[in-house]
Formats: C-alpha cells, sequence, structure tokens
C-alpha cells in the first residue's frame, strides 16, 4: 500500500483548481505516495450529508478526507496576511491531533516576525518587545536562523511530529504555481513515511 | 467534576494576558466551567521538555493542555488579517480531531466575506464569483443571514461539534477586552456541557 497524504492548501482557490491538485497529485505519485485532494469526491459520502448546506458538506468531506489518510502536506504559503490560510491550518491541527505525521512548505522565505512587523505597518518597542498598534505581542522565537515559518503551534506541531518544513523564496507571480518547495517537501515525506527517516 | 475548558486565542497577547486569563476564568467557574489558558503552567510536565526551544515547550503543553480538556473556546476574533489567529485555529482543528466539543465567539459581527472582500482592496469579478488580484477565489456561502465568520473549515468544525458560535459587533477599541460574546457562548458552553442541551 502506498502511503496516503491530504493536501492542504489554499491552491483550491485557484481559477484552475482542478488542474493544480491533478499536478501536485502527478509530483506525489512519483515519489511513491497516493495524494487526496479537497477537491476529490469522497468514496461512501453518508447519503445525509447531500442534504447539508454546501459548506458542511465541503467541512464533513475534507474530516473524513483527512481521517482516511496516512499525513498531510500543508501549503503554508502566507495568505491574505501574515499567516497561512485559516482552513488550511485548522487541517494542520487536525491531523496532528490524530497523531500522524505532517508535512509543510511555504513559496515564502522572510520569517513570521518580519512579515508580521511589516503587515502591522508602525510596530511598538523593538527587538525581543514588539508590539502591534493594538498593544498586542509579536511572537518572537529566536531558535531558527531563519526565524520562525509561522505561529509556534505551526512551526511547533510540525517539529513535534518529526515533519519537514520547506521554505523557499519565490517571485510573487509564481508563489502559487511554483511547485519546488512542494516537491522538495513531498520527496522528504516520501522517504519518511516509506522508510521511516 | 466540573467540565475543563481550554480557552484558545490571541488574548495571550495581550499586555497584561495573565490578568486577562483570570478575568476570562472568573466567568467561566461563574458558568460551572473550570478554564484552562495556554498561559497557565502544565501539571506533570516532563522534564525533558525543559530543555527544548521555548516555542517548542510552549507547543507542547499547549497541546496537553487541549488534551487535559473536555472542550474548547476560540476566541475567533479576526488578527492582523480577515482570519482568526492561526494559532487559536490550529488548536480548534486539533480539539475537533479529538470529537469533542467545540465552540466560539468574536467581537466582530462583518461577515468574512465582507471582511475578505475589504482586505483585498480591488476584488475581480462580482457576486458568487468574486477573486483577489491574484486571481484566487474568495469564499462564498449564502447559507447563514450574517454570513460565514471565518473559513468554511472553521464554521463547519463548530457546526459538526454541535457547537456555538457567537458574534457581537464591539467599537474596535473594545474588541480585545470585551468579554459579553465571550460570556454568551461560555454560558452557552456550559449549559451544552453539563445538561447535553
Amino acid at each position: 500500500m502506498r502511503p496516503r497524504i491530504y493536501l492542504a492548501g489554499p491552491d483550491v482557490f485557484l481559477p484552475d483548481a482542478q488542474a493544480e491538485a491533478a499536478r501536485r497529485k502527478r509530483i506525489c505519485a512519483r515519489h511513491g505516495l497516493d495524494a487526496v485532494s479537497p477537491l476529490d469526491p469522497l468514496p461512501g459520502e453518508p447519503a445525509a450529508w447531500l442534504a447539508l448546506p454546501e459548506w458542511q458538506r465541503i467541512h464533513r468531506c475534507n474530516e473524513a478526507h483527512i481521517r482516511s489518510c496516512d499525513a498531510l502536506i500543508a501549503n503554508l504559503t502566507p495568505f491574505r496576511g501574515p499567516s497561512a490560510d485559516a482552513g488550511t491550518v485548522y487541517e494542520l491541527g487536525f491531523m496532528r491531533a490524530l497523531g500522524r505525521p505532517v508535512f509543510a512548505y511555504s513559496n515564502e522565505a522572510a520569517s513570521f516576525l518580519d512579515r508580521t512587523l511589516a503587515f502591522v505597518g508602525a510596530p511598538q518597542g523593538g527587538p525581543g518587545a514588539w508590539r502591534d498598534a493594538e498593544g498586542m505581542q509579536i511572537e518572537e522565537f529566536a531558535a531558527h536562523a531563519a526565524g520562525m515559518a509561522d505561529n509556534l503551534m505551526i512551526d511547533g506541531g510540525i517539529a513535534a511530529a518529526g515533519g519537514v518544513l520547506v521554505r523557499r523564496a519565490v517571485p510573487a507571480s509564481a508563489r502559487w504555481s511554483d511547485l519546488a518547495a512542494f516537491e522538495a517537501c513531498v520527496e522528504a515525506a516520501g522517504r519518511i513515511l516509506r522508510e521511516g527517516s
């Protein structure tokens, strides 16, 4: 059995989302993984779910897809703010609670701290004590040379799961289409899932 | 045994975060709930965790806190973008995967659609087919009169768990201090957890 891997990410919002999912699935297949997209129909979907409002039905199918997979890869490329897409983050936390491996990639190399400082405009304080205009603390941890990729729960969940987090600087115009970081993440995930290292 | 409830939210970033957590705990206690804050020390924290980088240690303690609780209340007030704080969303998905009840509140009444349209500046398309400047789809679901509160995984997770999501318009200056929506959420959570309705 090839490991099944759920592809979490805002890629589902791309204009050609089905074709984009197919591109990613082909890359996973080359690395020995069966990929599941949030856009896939759910085999055996309960008939009762067909009567739910669309957003509830999509949510339930996505949770069921995640439960059917051995691991998850999240696209953490920042989405409408300094952090990753909220749906992607929910799914990452969900899979982490199931105790299964989580992996991630981002087409953004700047640290969460630097992105947040830029986003909030005129931060108050200084290194070690940054706050935004509302007085809310800005997370700052010195552990990585590259800085954190996102909120500590995200970086922490991936680290605790023994996953990898691939970050790569990509020109803004290609940040939703460039799959080099994705493929590096898939390659590492495949190696870990199939060989345990 | 009083139900234990985990308080997820960016309140941990407030200038007086410990006092803010204490305020919230007192409200929970009045409604028969024992609240756990991410800022609380973890009873029985493994000695090995003391040697971890701070962000990894906080992450592990928060996951352990969540596992020790019967339910979770998330503060979904938008945080540095149209969506809730990423750490909060991770924790909501985490608790949902454990199959335990999740509740939420937000001091923002505007829909996720309206907030996202405002955030992206000059959206393309129109009702039913909104996209941002990168061509990425903007989520739009007609199910609620009030519109969605956030990404469908968030609204969907709370709905599937039988939870409540309290939304209230609060002046911007009070959106991190006003606890009326929080207390309404706690009251509902207490009723559901103690009486099952």
